[in-house]
């Protein structure tokens, strides 16, 4: 691989992603569906409302019985919401409904029960109202057959609502993108692990896979290996059983010991170096038909390049709107390394956004304190304060 | 209860629900902190770097013995990350180190492996470097007992990132609000039971259970009651056993049947009207100190209500940012009813907003079209197009 600027690589690992983007359906249970994206449209099973029924508590009446008012009208009859509906109503009478409570056949409006005044068994209406006044017809919401929701929809509590209301209990949803991660290197260790000299803790495992999940992906695996190739070699070969893609970080560079350099670059792998800082080693293999991304192994060169290069991808196949991007004014110079985009941990302060870390790859805990990366373009070497700059949220 | 205006009864819903603003920490593993809200300070149990270590995969020199070059040194030994170190090193000499291996004492910088050529066990390097280049020192991106993270933080991959990179494994989070859910109505149903003459399906119980996790609540219990006091009741002190907060829909308006009504006026309940549409029957109880609020059952004022009263102060207690509220223009003229502030359901296209559904609040099915809720006030009952109205995002 031949040295490639931000922009070739991204549209190389979008290729290389392509088929993220039309992952198979899956039938998920209606209150799991929440945040899934709906694969089919769904058509409306039944009409809603499907029957005639009340919009208010009050009396279902002929209008014409009561054009003059006020006007005392029989009551045959209490509906409530639930019932039937009653057996018999005659124009001139009125059949007392709650909301949601049937019509009667023959009755064309509800007088709200705000505008009558009852003795015994008989209401006096106080106000006229038209034909259809606070009747719901069925089929006045949507009509059986009718286009309910369209595929791509990313299911949020109102249209698990009207699922719900139509009677449907399972529903057809993209399949979420699958990924595994293996973190490698020689000198990582698990927390609750003494360190021993050289020793540092695994920061990138739980740092990717908490990127994947708050993006949508389902985390199939997440292991840990040594430089030993035969090991990462095994642990790929359970990785790929179920995932869509594997992120790899580590032994991508220059050493004497990069282990998955070493055993992609077999398998067609290629390595190379992009000219962005950090994140400048990155390697990319197919195997098995599986994509491998492999990140560099410094815990802010390991995020910024799945910010980078993966998370638009990923949140584009789990149907998420992507985080924004956007210019703001830097609120101090700064400098920047010539022939390489380079992407600053900043922060927000009011309108201008500053520095919060050097750039140091290793600076983990200076990357914790960013709200955005500042998108430094590689021909830039210098800005001034108040200079516009593009961000990208985290 | 008098009629209120939607912002007083806001104030009202905020005063029972204050509570939700300092739920008590929990500890949880680091893999499940994700948007978790950070509840105490962290600081850093260990320097980062906690020890002298390479930026590069190069050669630990004495920067004196480089200043004239080409300068070939014998090469003492080569170090991986993760390994102890090198027993020795002198001035003159060289040690071969990967990008994480410690940098012997002694050695004062590192020349990347692109600026040396080797012959056997010795190197020539042939540019010079001064002190301290590519050697990363311990504590310089965090120093023991310095603050890494503050309370308030909702923890994203690149906070956990960093808590894994001082070998952290647990954390102290806000607990995160637990609500449950009462639907009310004979009329109601579950999925997959025919509806009966006068049956509509249950839809609250997934629409306020899919809201109130959609906005970082954990929901404890979802209970659907008859119109019977004693059973909803029953639902009711079942309930409030585990939840922060209890949600009903249904049973608080003007009709014969209205459970919820009945069965906490006695308790203290504030039933009433306030001047909204749709949504404007509330209730609000506090039993045994957990505060019930009561929804108006018809499908869209349900979700109104839970959009307009609780969401912001449940994404405020779950440490979530609200969603966005701005003012865009009207596609086309609308009227509106008086005295009476109206949630109208709207799609934004292009810079401006059109209605996607009557008025009524049956009409799910238009509910579920919309991206916006039109929030036009009281005294307003005409709106020309283009016409700036305040909408909030769903």
């Amino acid at each position: 691989m031949t040295r490639r600027t931000v922009a070739e690589y991204r549209r190389h690992v979008a290729q290389l992603l392509s088929a993220l983007d039309s992952l198979p359906a899956e039938t998920v249970e209606l209150d799991a569906a929440l945040g899934r994206l709906l694969a089919v449209d769904v058509t409306a099973p039944m009409d809603l409302p499907q029957f005639r029924n009340s919009q208010m508590d009050g009396y279902a009446v002929d209008a014409a019985s009561i054009a003059a008012v006020p006007v005392e009208l029989p009551v045959l009859q209490t509906v409530a919401a639930g019932d039937a509906g009653p057996a018999a109503f005659a124009s001139g009478t009125a059949v007392k409904v709650m909301t949601g409570a049937p019509v009667p056949p023959g009755a064309d409006c509800v007088v709200p029960v705000e505008d009558t005044t009852t003795s015994g068994d008989r209401v006096t209406v106080t106000r006229s109202r038209s034909v259809g006044e606070f009747v719901r017809e069925p089929g006045t919401d949507v009509r059986t057959g009718e286009r309910l929701l369209s595929a791509g929809v990313l299911l949020a509590p109102r249209h698990v609502a009207v699922l719900a209301a139509v009677g449907v209990r399972t529903v057809e949803v993209r399949r979420r993108p699958r990924a595994a991660v293996i973190t490698t290197g020689a000198e990582l260790v698990a927390a609750g692990t003494a360190l021993q000299p050289g020793q540092i803790y695994d920061s990138n495992g739980i740092a990717l896979a908490t990127s994947l999940r708050a993006n949508g992906v389902d985390v199939t695996s997440v292991s840990r290996s040594s430089d030993d190739v035969a090991e990462f070699r095994e642990l790929l070969t359970a990785a790929i059983e179920d995932a869509d893609v594997v992120f790899t970080s580590g032994g991508v560079s220059m050493g004497d010991f990069e282990v998955v350099k070493d055993a992609l670059t077999p398998l067609g792998g290629e390595f190379g170096h992009v000219a962005m800082q950090p994140g400048g080693p990155q390697g990319s293999t197919v195997v098995d038909g599986v994509p491998v991304l492999s990140f560099p192994g410094n815990p802010v060169s390991t995020l910024v390049s799945f910010e980078v290069f993966a998370r638009p991808l990923l949140r584009r196949a789990a149907g998420l709107p992507d985080l924004a991007g956007y210019e703001v004014r830097l609120a101090a110079s700064l400098t920047s390394v010539p022939d390489r985009q380079q992407f600053l941990r900043g922060r927000k302060v009011d309108d201008t956004v500053e520095l919060v870390s050097g750039p140091g790859s290793h600076l983990v805990a200076g990357m914790a304190l960013a709200d955005v990366l500042i998108d430094i373009p590689a021909e830039v070497t210098v800005l001034e304060a108040g200079a516009h700059v593009q961000v990208q949220e985290l």
